[in-house]
């Protein structure tokens, strides 16, 4: 727990001037005031984040994070869990959603086995953070202990300081587990108090029947490990996933390094109600790409009080969201760093 | 009239087999079927247009044309008629919004003086397509005569006939010019049959008073003039801009040459009202790039059934939301065109 507390003594508050200086320059840009809506506001809190106020961004990484989930056992997923390992060897190829979207947006992809339930060949682009073989069946007991759910934060801290060197201006999150709406959905409902089946989604393609099972699935878990919303560890230990922990460890690191941390959707999500749980230092450093379809994702965002950037109905993951987000802050950036002022342009200003 | 028959005679509808082949292979991509929710859509959408399963973008144009509107003597607007040309000065300097946002996104900018109300010293980058030195004052008599609209239009085709030989598999437009929110939402509330005050919003930034006021103008305006809403020249003439005409030439021309057309927002909308009401056939080219934070927007969109992509309150117009739609574009037919299927990857398709 000491590198956790360690880096959650570092998490600053975004820095004052730096956005007041950039809220200034927005307003002399040639544009009306406020037209450029969310842009604006983006790039501010982006000055905040980086304690300049016309900061750039270079240096782009995707953190990609991977584990499965023992729930599935109980027939909540319309995937086998093979898929999960399947779907990391595909990310390693190139070939996967996050793989394409990073590459448009020049953002590169840091591939980590959280808790994957099978073994991997070394490889140069996959990061070994092996927490476990997967999470056990939480519906029997608790996904894992928490000297684990602690591991699993520290590691996400780990991947993020060990890609420091290489530079990181911005970061986003992105998760691959077979299973893990239905633990995602247990987080939400945990941390926000809502009743199970208002926060349950159809994940990757359940049918009603699916659908229901899955939400008696996570009332029966709830009911089994009781997990403490002031606890966030016990939280994450009895209802959560390694890579939702790596993922909260990658937000922390974010947080702490002062680096802006886009999030992607609803695991990413529940990834930040962890993060955010543990300090709400975290909260100023995030920015929500997107409204996910996964149904409770938009109380999760409300609950986090974040207006998400794009609403294009995905639910994919992987961090495909978050290169669209990385994107758009991008945007927002050099509309704040290279756009003239109305006296550099020799616009009239108003009437 | 002639080139703008000759244009509408030559829009064909979507390739359905190419939508089908690129649905197909959307589906056997290695994600759950339709989790990339409206990209998938939207690339199928470019597949039809483009006649080919797997389009790509390269060339990206944006349009932007510029106008003065001679009903800003009344008071319907936060900024002096000067500040068209000011910004026309501006976008050939390269220092405004859509200098910068077409950058980010790779693509030019074309602009063109549609009718600005004062003469420009010969530009390499500028398109001199002046039919007038802005319009008339609505209120009192029609904005232009029909020779004009009609003009206008075609200087519009022109505008992408002459960019053909550069490329452009894929297109943007965007406006510029002070008082062109009153007339887009004349424009609006004619085709729609609404309520002008439902329809009009704060433009650059009126307030409380100048709202009322702009909502009189365009009442008596209407009443002035009484455009017939199924003959789109007149309307045009009696209640548009000559950027508007150009737009709508723009976007004629784009359907015509099976080029997507990305629209921007409230006044980009206005002029795609008029070309989709000389020709159904347009539709289907268009794909609406942002909800403008401008009121009337979203019933405008609405009734053209279109669903934009984003929503970040953006109300610069100039093309910029089209910028960020021409990137979720070229983004959705990466995915589309770079992803591996199931088979390749070796990833189980499902239980």
């Amino acid at each position: 727990m000491d590198k956790i507390n360690h880096t959650m003594a570092g998490i600053a508050p975004l820095n004052e001037k730096a956005m007041a200086e950039a809220e200034m320059r927005q307003d002399n840009l040639t544009k009306p005031q406020g037209s450029l809506g969310q842009l604006e506001s983006l790039s501010i809190q982006l000055a905040g984040i980086k304690e300049n106020p016309r900061p750039r961004i270079i240096h782009k990484a995707i953190f990609t994070l991977a584990g499965d989930h023992g729930v599935i056992q109980e027939g909540v997923s319309a995937y086998p869990s093979e898929v999960t390992s399947q779907m990391v060897s595909n990310f390693l190829r190139g070939g996967a959603g996050i793989n394409i979207l990073a590459r448009h947006v020049g953002a590169r992809v840091v591939v980590a086995d959280m808790g994957v339930a099978s073994v991997f060949e070394p490889h140069p682009h996959l990061k070994n953070k092996k927490v476990a073989m997967g999470t056990h069946n939480m519906m029997k007991k608790p996904a894992m202990s928490r000297e684990e759910a602690i591991r699993s934060i520290e590691a996400g801290i780990d991947l993020v300081e060990e890609e420091l060197p290489k530079g990181i201006d911005i970061l986003g999150t992105g998760d691959m587990g077979i299973g893990n709406t239905t633990t995602s959905s247990a987080i939400t409902a945990v941390f926000t108090g809502a009743e199970v089946s208002t926060v349950t989604g159809f994940g990757t393609g359940l049918d009603d029947e699916g659908w229901k099972r899955k939400v008696e699935v996570i009332q029966k878990t709830l009911e089994t490990n009781r997990p403490d919303p002031k606890n966030p560890i016990d939280v994450l230990s009895k209802v959560g996933g390694l890579e939702i922990g790596g993922i909260a460890g990658v937000i922390l690191a974010g947080a702490r390094y002062r680096i802006p941390v886009v999030i992607d959707g609803f695991i990413s999500g529940a990834a930040a109600l962890i993060a955010t749980s543990l300090s709400p230092y975290v909260k100023p450093y995030l920015i929500a790409s997107h409204q996910s379809a996964e149904i409770g994702h938009k109380l999760l965002l409300e609950f986090l009080g974040l207006k998400p950037l794009l609403d294009l109905e995905l639910r994919l993951g992987e961090g495909t969201g978050a290169a669209l987000g990385i994107f758009l802050a991008e945007a927002s950036l050099k509309i704040l760093d290279e756009m003239t002022t109305f006296s550099e342009a020799g616009v009239s200003k108003d009437m």
